[in-house]
């Protein structure tokens, strides 16, 4: 029986694949989390509030900035979410300072129900422009420090696996390098007229979502 | 050696699979989190307002839509997670199309406690038509999203595996084809008696149950 | 090359085996999460309640009925976690019912934080008899529906698998006969006087860590 | 075919290496959730608070504590879940000991979100010092059960796996060592000066990544 069988036969993965598998796993358990979580910003109008059935669709109407906020940060975590794992696909070994980006990473995406919950309060009252700025200034960081989760272990091919596609690589770079400009004009368009940048962040979601949908499926 | 039998030997699963597995296992987390969540709409009595143990107790009844809804969500989700295996279990593979429903599925599974805070808040009271309404409406929602999430990949084999029994595909496609207009009836029901449209909710329950249980135990 | 050797070989678990490990997997999620939802019923003082340091010391004082509770719950469903997992390793198969089973005892353990904020409110107040009669009885209706949790299974060896030591089946189900009853009488002891029902609950969660521990390792 | 060879073949990891890694899932979990719901203690400013924009840009400044205790947590969480990973690694198999151990571990992790919330509340405020001598006294505790984890399992090679490192080994205790002294001494400082214990902590978290990044990648 050749070596090559013995590799074949090896059910138990590397250190290097165990320590990959180990940290995506994380990574997914924490998206999951904050994905969920989303839900919590969205108040139930208290009933002391509301005295009958119509006040009561009044202030769930009301509520229209949080379940704006919610799919919006929902779909946008979602999108995060699969494309965390063409990184990981592509990683054939974790060092240290990958762990470190992808835990400041993890740090900004789970601190995204905050700006969710502000946007869900300010949204059509007097802090708009602010909530506004805030949210759209914060998915400019997500989107920063994910460029960097993925720049960092790809260049140069620093970290990827042996097997990796360099045409696939160079296309996941040229997406990732799509983000912080389009979320920075988003930001940009948050202090001049707030539903802009909002408009500009559901587009950018869906445009994410297509193309990459007509280019795999 | 055959190819066969190396094929046998392969411990890691292909990339189809591996896909699947990492979707289903996502998805898995999202909705043990969401089901876990439901008790956080279920608020203590604050000390304040209960003055000895005998308050504490009528207060403590005063609480049974609580009870009622978290009972209700969580049978309702756990259902929805016995069955989500069902169609993974049939997938051979993964598309893009396929994740941006799942996605969506998921929004709306973990957006459940929200309306189930509000029938908390309000039954008994005078919202309590609203409440239901959004509730059973919500429901409806989910068990449409859940259709398309088993339509689109098993309607003419399109994502389904090569081993799929075809027999098994109909079952799942006939209890599949049952839930929006069942649930159709519950929010139509909710107009005109909310407890009526709860009673037809938990009966539906306790019929998602029953059969499947009969049909494979 | 024997059919022995082939089955050994068969890296990817049979359908029995997956679906008894992803329930698992699901029903270790659904405890992860909710024994770390216990630290939300631990409420931070609020500035304004107090004036100075020595205040907040007085204040985090009068918070040990929560600390209580927390660490309590905590052990309680640590210990619940770890004989989940002697159920599931000598259960061969999967069926509909034990599902179904098993979703209930889900219900019944993501709940607790309802009743140990309920214990965190009013320990040491006026409804603390209430408080701990539904505490302690909660965790009677834990027991009795994970007590059906290894029952229905192992009786007759239902869902047995092949290869479970009956030796250790029957002191496994020793174990868990021994959880009603004394459940119980912490039940009953809240009637009389709470501090020994919550002493008893402690004297159980330490029995249980104790002699298992001597038995096993 | 030799004994050896039947050992790779074996695809389904023994008893032993099954209990560690369902062990260290459901750490992860536990850890991944503490992680997010750090989040939940950030506080949206109530809408009735800020008058307009520039009030909520006061308002969100005034939330430095919130942000600061934020990030400090997690990334401390975040170093504690990389590290966690270094002990199973080295563990061969699991005793009930270690699993009592863990879970006492796992309690004071899940309990951080409280000091957190405690520090966002006070910081700049009168209970200032109480609030970071409960802070870091926590995080020395968390350093003392941690220090536990891997003493037990690793002192006279008692559970460690046959074929762990001895340098290895003797690196990761030096490692572990140098935790509970130095949170000692942010414990000290937080009686004196506040902010130079939560610098201590600070220079603490950025000291664990920078040595082990450079001697690992």
């Amino acid at each position: 029986m050749s070596r090559n069988m013995l590799e074949l036969v090896r059910a138990r993965p590397g250190d290097g694949e165990r320590d990959t598998l180990r940290l995506e796993a994380f990574s997914d358990g924490v998206i999951a989390i904050a994905i969920t979580l989303l839900v919590l910003e969205v108040r139930v109008p208290p009933l002391h509030e509301t005295e009958d059935g119509k006040e009561l669709w009044a202030a769930l109407k009301d509520l229209w900035p949080s379940y704006l906020g919610y799919a919006l940060s929902f779909v946008i975590i979602g999108i995060i979410w699969a494309n965390h794992h063409d990184i990981f696909r592509h990683i054939g070994r974790v060092d240290r300072t990958l762990v470190l980006i992808n835990t400041f990473f993890l740090l900004t995406v789970s601190f995204l129900p905050f700006p969710t919950g502000l946007l869900a309060e300010y949204l059509g009252h007097e802090g708009e422009r602010t909530a506004t700025i805030v949210y759209s200034g914060w998915l400019l960081v997500i989107a920063i420090t994910y460029n960097l989760l993925w720049r960092y272990p790809s260049s140069h091919g620093r970290l990827l696996a042996a097997d990796a596609d360099p045409v696939v690589v160079e296309t996941i770079t040229r997406r990732f390098n799509f983000g912080p400009p389009s979320y920075l004009v988003a930001f940009i368009a948050a202090f001049v007229y707030p539903p802009a940048s909002l408009a500009i962040c559901a587009a950018l979601a869906i445009l994410y979502i297509l193309p990459t949908a007509l280019g795999r499926s």
